[in-house]
């Protein structure tokens, strides 16, 4: 029997389909201040955009990466690519992030390693990668060199900013830094600080990488690359995505064999060799310098400190946006209860907010997964925010 | 002013004081059949003891530790000695385990590195370390080790068994292997099974010793042992110890250094140090691959598959111990879900089971620490239980 013959999902009437990936080069001149006293320049974004900037240009919204994401949010690269980018279920003809209505903008942080400037970039005075000699970076950071490119666009006022995880630190930020810029907020699966929890889970992930004799002190780049250790890191990170509750329901006991115990040090439950797979399949895409450096922006962020001389109250007085929050019940990475202290924040200041809590066993990678609760209301939210923002003109 | 000179606590009345450790050695002739299908021997068990054995040989009660512990559970092996057994809070003269009653053993479990037969043991047949020709050792095989070293004592019956975490897994192990030599059971911190999430973090926690190039497959006996992999892997284990409210309370975001950020890669945050801390102090005390071997024992552990084809309930169903079983409500390494699962199962089987979940922010660590509920629930089963046995005859 002959195999159905389907269309290709990049045609599919939801698909933006195929997009190519663009690159905005900036502070070439005069290098980019940092908030940890150095400077960097000059500095590439690669970004990706999805459905058209209308002429009065409020249209626009700004979709924010978590660790280990990139500029590729939606549709495919080529023909033959079997994956859509990472928030493909929201982004598209018809979906939440409508791309028939809204313009989508999405680009890979500096640090990172998918198209922007970071440590394996090559520093232009040395003609080498910057590797350790990359200044350290913090969220705050990351949201300077998106305004470049937002103003490159031409942008004076996003419609949205919306992230999950890395991507809501961002967005609060977005909103705190720039209150006049962000007309409105999407923000998923974070909280307003670091937990020590999310700093321990970080710093044994990075001394992993440290470990691994490859990794040279970061200087690596025309050697063997330390895939042990970034391997090592990544399987410690994806034991916090999941919720005890999945674990248990996907893997539980189960053996990879199904036949017997080896009786030996080979994976042989399934959650080994899931957490192996995972840390193999990273080291091809990922570099081990970023790994750090992002984990190390993670582990800085508190908008108490940066943005209301520890009051978390005073980091929200001077946002103009509007929020819709989300959390996941069984997120342990960034539990439900630091989204509610950013929502009692934001009301304590009288601003406009939705909160969303989503009952569900898939922890802290449920914001990256389909759900037609979380895909209605944001699709509301945006819907309701463009038509304030036209009736406001 | 001159410093008050206190008695040195083992001369506290409530201590066991100054104790020994001593050995027994087993298997000689012929070696011990284990689960994997090899044998091991001779055997060598480091143990304890505190109290005295009465004629009757009805007062013993044995006491078994848990991954890192060993067999000095209570006292000072010397007067400069700054820190008691591992139990010291619980066992001693008016202590729960009160050694004016009763005649308390504790061993160290094989596979380990304080004195019983281990992978750092060696081989009398090669002349050299075990280290991985070491056979796999499970939870079951460290019990069939301690019941010779009970039988040499001449004891038929124990007064009680009693161990959280790992040692609660064989204390369970005890009751179902040999029910005519268990009269009760202290039960804390621990489940029927490993779950997938404690797979997870032993498996990870192990390929950080894999990963250490020293660690040399096993073979480090004579050369630099692979102390940055088994720090890390007790660096992973220590996040699993504390609760999340506990590790936020004790270091939350706090800086080592309270003057600013340092925008680098050292330890800045507390809990970085402090798992820095507890990953150096383990490197000085513990053998790398005891640790492998002793995770993989703590990961076979299902008595529901060993004892009961599947089945909870039907592991139990000839055990013949009455049973103090205690959870504490954040530990979410064995969360108190479990232990309840082993509750209804021995109620479903009419047993006689008390059942004490502690409400506490100390996660798994509680089992450890000193709590005054605690330690008048063991002592009252205790009494109760010996007045039992005494009536029984």
């Amino acid at each position: 029997m002959e195999k159905k013959q389907d269309n290709p999902p990049y045609l599919a009437p939801d698909s933006v389909g195929l997009v190519n990936t663009e690159y905005f080069t900036f502070a070439e001149d005069e290098p980019m201040p940092l908030a940890c006293g150095k400077t960097l320049g000059p500095i590439t974004l690669a970004y990706e955009t999805y459905g058209r900037l209308n002429d009065e240009k409020d249209n626009a919204i700004l979709l924010l990466h978590a660790l280990s994401g990139s500029a590729h949010a939606a549709g495919y690269h080529s023909p033959e690519d079997p994956y859509p980018g990472w928030w493909d279920a929201f982004v598209g003809p018809g979906k939440p992030f409508d791309t028939d209505k809204y313009f989508i903008i999405c680009s890979n942080v500096i640090g990172s390693c998918v198209g922007s400037t970071g440590p394996a970039s090559i520093n232009p005075q040395t003609e080498a990668p910057y590797a350790l000699s990359f200044p350290v970076i913090t969220i705050g950071d990351m949201v300077e060199a998106q305004r470049h490119l937002i103003d490159h666009f031409g942008i004076d006022k996003l419609l949205a900013v919306s992230g999950g995880s890395m991507g809501g630190m961002q967005a609060l930020d977005w909103c705190i830094r720039y209150p006049e810029k962000v007309h409105s907020s999407v923000i998923l699966a974070v909280s307003h600080s670091q937990s020590a929890l999310g700093i321990a889970f970080n710093e044994v992930a990075r001394q992993a990488i440290f470990q691994d004799s490859n990794w040279n002190n970061g200087d690596y780049y025309d050697e063997q690359i330390p895939d042990q250790g970034l391997a090592l890191a990544r399987m410690i990170g994806h034991i916090t995505y999941l919720s005890e509750e999945k674990m248990c329901e996907k893997f539980g006991r189960r053996l990879q064999n199904k036949e017997m115990l080896s009786y030996g040090f080979d994976s042989e439950f399934q959650i080994e060799s899931y957490l192996h797979h995972q840390g193999i399949k990273f080291v091809n895409r990922f570099d081990a310098n970023s790994y750090l450096y992002l984990t190390k922006a993670l582990d800085y962020f508190d908008i108490r400190m940066d943005h209301g001389d520890g009051y978390l109250a005073a980091a929200f007085e001077n946002v103009k946006s509007d929020f819709l929050m989300i959390s996941f019940s069984s997120d342990w990475l960034y539990p439900p209860t630091g989204m509610r202290d950013i929502v009692n924040a934001l009301r304590a200041n009288g601003k406009k907010v939705g909160y969303l809590d989503i009952e569900t066993d898939d922890g802290h990678d449920a914001f990256l997964l389909p759900n037609t609760t979380l895909a209605g209301t944001i699709e509301n939210f945006l819907r309701q925010e463009h038509r304030k923002l036209n009736a406001d003109k």
